[in-house]
């Protein structure tokens, strides 16, 4: 009973996924890293298998209404090889190589007259001291393929600096213009197969060492042509790129009010993690819907500012332990716990709050987080 | 890591109290009637096994933080030995036992001081015929234990049509004075171990031949001073009665604006499903974050109104079938379809619209659990 969604990836994303699956009966079947990881902890279908495994990213497929994703770590032959056999990929590769590298994508962001800061794909030191001396140093250099939360990047001062990578086997790395900008912004869309597009108000996302820390729906003060321009560049991207489920479009916002786009996921992402509390349809449930090619739901908010801060590391072994001083202190804060094992500045979860006063949003979604990472309310 | 909830049940309550233990990092463990019912397709630990299983309720609670219910069917000598072994039972079975027994609960509420529609224990068709000549025909009866959703009631013009319920072994039944009232409403609150109590608004509930098929949140153009009145004797009566988790008490509302207890349940309950999108604060999460003695969390509302209807039965084989229509005339409607197969009049599902206008609500609401019904949009 219920369609069958085939996701690959057992981390958090895959876990949240759950929740509006179980509403909607949709069966969930995840293929996860860890038969105790994040999602196979609340997830009954839950084998274990690698994502590079043809056979078991098949086996999780097999009899599913769509195989998704949780991460952009599918190689491209299996999953072409899927479609060959009558798979219902969603996003389909295609779509995803622009996610799973970031000179493709920013070759077809080009092409498609997209916003994107001054780059270049570099092979050798000469022609990134060229790149540099031309817009300006430093420069950001990028692992094309397998980077994330601030792994695979450098600020580069000088082409020795990232001398070692192209002594590894990176092939061309991709070099960008340090962007000065005033903030970050993220705007969340979901598409069907069928074309359907839904937004959520443009977000401002605050970085902490290259990983999300904290973020404000709907993003303050932002003008509202800079809001429509945001929302245009995510819907041009997902139709360009023809992309299906959520895909979150990372952007700086200049000085001068210019947006240029920074990264891609195409899958429900840390910026939209606020619409599952301050939203009517969350991110995770628009990505079901979407994968699924059911109609999009209704993005509006539930209330006027939604702050979400992310849990970083904790000094408590068990950051639940914290629920009794943090309930008390914050009965209006949204707890979510991913399952997983305390490690130094790892995602292990995130606070959202809501509310009509934007400062005292913020204040109670961090001091809640605070407490979860060990500091008593 | 985070604390682990044993809970005794595996219809579509344990199942709603997956998605707020998931977000929490609880662990949920259910003790289920079949391995692919309700709560089974979505919790990982789901033993199968009998409410009156001495040895399956005690390896449920093995090792769990609390034992609690979805349903007032496991026996008190069970839960007085499993509390003598250590287990932290919630709510204990000197609660429960006014949710077991309705003979037990008339009396300990008149005890209380709280208003209950005229009532006596009868064995006899002598005593029921006594009891309606003195309270005016026609009369209420009730078998005092295992009735539910129109269950186990009649309505009695005269003793001989409750003849055949002497008969057999219920031993007392209870009868009750037929209540002219206005409505039925229903007080929800939560309330911990330690006292802590929490209130949600007062809802309107519609039944339809004795089963809940609607419920407005908050019940429209009801008095200040009827709301507290309300809200005062749920709160007196999960003090009197040491409620832990969640109550529910059902009411009328007399013509002339006086109060009648109906029944009780003790444990998430129909008339507050609409918290899990009209609240900060759903009951399932409350009645983990009750039976865990944690404190409290906000029972504001998210929207002014919250109307919550029942698919009760569809012509439809899988009521999922009709998402494509659903979603797409109503993307605001909030769906749960609780994975049971579908049978004539049961409770398979349920929808929630939110909303400022309460008729638009109301309609689009009716309209969407239409359709899975088996109606087109």
């Amino acid at each position: 009973m219920g369609p069958v969604v085939a996701v690959v990836g057992g981390g958090q994303l895959a876990r949240m996924m759950a929740e509006p699956a179980g509403a909607l009966q949709i069966h969930l079947r995840a293929l996860v890293e860890a038969a105790d990881g994040a999602a196979a902890q609340v997830i009954p279908d839950a084998p274990v298998g690698a994502a590079g495994d043809l056979e078991a990213v098949a086996a999780v497929a097999a009899g599913a209404d769509v195989l998704t994703f949780e991460h952009e770590h599918v190689p491209q032959d299996l999953l072409t090889r899927l479609i060959a056999d009558g798979v219902n990929v969603q996003p389909g590769p295609g779509a995803l190589r622009h996610a799973q590298d970031k000179i493709v994508m920013r070759t077809r962001l080009t092409e498609l007259g997209v916003p994107c800061p001054r780059w270049a794909a570099v092979a050798t030191p000469e022609e990134l001291t060229s790149f540099g001396d031309r817009v300006g140093w430093p420069v950001i250099a990028k692992v094309p393929v397998g980077g994330y939360d601030g792994k695979g990047v450098l600020v580069v001062h000088d082409a020795a600096e990232a001398a070692h990578w192209f002594e590894t086997d990176h092939g061309q790395i991709l070099v960008e213009e340090r962007v000065a900008f005033r903030r970050e912004l993220a705007a969340l869309v979901a598409r069907r197969p069928s074309g359907q597009v839904a937004t959520w108000p443009v977000v401002e996302t605050i970085q902490a060492n290259g990983v999300c820390a904290e973020v404000i729906a709907p993003a303050p003060d932002l003008p509202v042509h800079v809001a429509e321009d945001a929302l245009d560049i995510a819907r041009t991207i997902a139709d360009g790129l023809d992309v299906t489920g959520v895909l979150a479009v990372e952007m700086f916002e200049a000085a001068d009010g210019v947006l240029l786009v920074n990264e891609l996921a195409m899958r429900p992402h840390n910026s939209g993690h606020f619409s599952l509390d301050g939203s009517v349809t969350s991110q995770f449930e628009q990505h079901l819907r979407a994968v699924l090619d059911l109609p999009l739901g209704d993005t509006s908010a539930t209330a006027p500012w939604s702050v979400m801060v992310n849990l970083l590391g904790s000094e408590l072994a068990d950051p639940a332990s914290a629920y009794p001083d943090l309930m008390a202190a914050f009965p209006d804060a949204k707890v979510h716990l991913y399952g997983k094992s305390v490690r130094p500045g790892r995602k292990l979860g995130h606070v959202t709050v809501t509310g009509t006063d934007l400062a005292e949003v913020r204040r109670r979604a961090r001091a809640a987080t605070t407490i979860l990472g060990g500091t008593p309310a």
